[in-house]
């Protein structure tokens, strides 16, 4: 496992205070649930210590400032409002895929209900746009208008990824567009609105947003081979589990568009019905494998982050923060693949 | 039945174009359930013209431009936002009340399930912002600021209705600080929006949102009135309709806190199970009339209204407007109670 960056420590140290007070704004029902989310407090409301994410927007958000020269600081209430936009997605698509847990703790419709879990994910995106307007910084408006915009796409690839579920065939097209909405539209925003409440010039804003893009694609492609391939000793969840629901993840998609035999046989086991037994998930991954869809996820991946590191590489920014930035995508991507 | 303002018309025909224009943006199923739910298409996608509600906010918006001496195009982004954030919020109500019809039509839950309606609302409330932020105008963050605070303050409302639910006793203060939540903050925001687009003076933007809260009181408790003793003929809705959801409604919760025999007869009445009978409902409807609930809320409906009157007569606006303004007050407040 690569060392986790310093940038992020800095980032959660730095966030923390500011995410606090923000949450403080909320009436007293909804902060104790957003606090509990957060990991602040247990669900009976004790003070905890919980694992918290490891806040890789927020560390985006403030190397984007650093990077086009300015002070991180100006980047916090742009830190606070990814984490708060991205948190409020989790709540949300917690209590609509129906997880009953998130890092090794109930989720919060499984605690207080579906009512809850909307109204505090509807609090939390309403709260990112307040953070960010009530900075007072002239940049404010650019940086919540991208926020907003972020979010319908967002918003949108939940929708296609639910869609999936209901559809036997997915284009990869179509499935690379759903991961730059769920995955990659956020990370994009968290890169480049440093930037922006900096006041920075167009070209550096958008390569710092490709390179979020990039990042984003790159991260699920990874998370997708995990998801089938994967260790569950070294990603903490249980072996082929996107196999196990089924799911059309980008390298099945890839795979399934191969047609032939091979695509023939995985349609045909993807819309079977039931739970699958172990044999059943190993002769899945080998169809998916065989198909090509491993290589082409894991090519895919390295050309996507090859992309972003161009892309900060073709504008004038401050070197160390975009080395920072740099290892900070490698250390998101590069996993035990 | 008063007759229906002016303004609310063409208020409707000044923000369908717009309305319809920023609805576009979102991902095809999304704009589908949005465009339903507005009344614009049928289920299927046909083109229809369904009651799509009075617009009373997007006419507040526009006459509060024109209130402090701006041309009411520039508060139409404010009104828009509005209208977006007023929909968003009824669309997960209704999914959060179990309502399956609204205005003679099924809800967006009801017709494709609860992520529908959480994501199409989400999707709503993010397009709000965008709408505001995208105008152009150097008032958009101020504005957009504002409603972001409401948001929050209509979240606020609606966690307490909810937990209301979950108690036997309701402070009147309680009550009434809900329904400034779930009804008088985007009713004030929206009289208030178009003055902070057109840059008008703190005190008349503070004028606006005191008279769009007292408005909103009034209105709330007008409509508790009638969602006790209403005539189904002139509501539209069932007679005692709230009575039969045992809803600690406004002049039910004076009743309560009156103490005394009635006061226990009607909490005894309220925290009983099941479906009540007619004669039921009539016993409960004359022991909140007896313990005074239905002339305090009256007198407290005009009583706000006056206050709401005296703030749009304390500062120098618009006449013509301001009389508009009191007009809409008027009518969205007398009915036939």
């Amino acid at each position: 496992m690569t060392a986790v960056p310093a940038c992020l420590h800095r980032s959660r140290d730095a966030i923390t205070p500011a995410l606090r007070a923000a949450v403080d704004r909320l009436d007293r029902k909804t902060r104790h649930q957003a606090a509990y989310h957060f990991g602040w407090i247990t669900a009976g409301g004790a003070p905890a210590a919980a694992g918290a994410g490891k806040a890789v927007r927020p560390a985006l958000a403030l190397l984007s400032a650093e990077a086009v020269g300015a002070e991180p600081e100006i980047a916090l209430p742009g830190a606070v409002a990814v984490e708060l936009v991205h948190n409020f997605s989790l709540i949300h698509d917690d209590l609509m895929d129906g997880d009953e847990e998130r890092r090794h703790r109930r989720t919060v419709w499984k605690l207080w209900g579906a009512s809850s879990a909307i109204l505090t994910g509807d609090a939390m995106l309403a709260l990112a746009q307040e953070v960010l307007l009530d900075s007072g910084l002239p940049t404010a408006a650019p940086a919540a208008g991208l926020l907003a915009r972020t979010t319908r796409h967002l918003i949108r690839g939940q929708v296609q990824d639910l869609s999936f579920e209901q559809r036997s065939h997915v284009a990869v097209a179509d499935c690379v567009d759903m991961a730059a909405g769920k995955t990659g539209a956020l990370l994009s925003a968290s890169a480049a609105i440093g930037a922006v409440l900096a006041g920075a010039p167009e070209a550096a804003v958008d390569a710092l947003a490709l390179y979020g893009d990039q990042v984003g694609l790159a991260f699920q492609l990874t998370d997708d081979v995990l998801g089938i391939w994967g260790d569950p000793a070294v990603t903490g969840k249980s072996v082929h589990t996107d196999l196990r629901a089924r799911k059309k993840s980008l390298p099945v998609s890839y795979a399934l568009n191969q047609g032939g035999t091979l695509g023939v046989e995985l349609a045909a086991w993807l819309s079977a019905p039931g739970e699958p037994g172990e044999e059943e998930l190993r002769r899945a991954a080998e169809l998916i494998e065989a198909a090509g869809g491993r290589d082409w996820a894991l090519s895919e991946a390295a050309r996507r982050m090859a992309l972003a590191e161009d892309a900060l590489r073709g504008v004038d920014l401050d070197a160390g923060a975009r080395e920072e930035l740099l290892a900070l995508g490698r250390f998101v991507v590069d996993r035990e693949v």
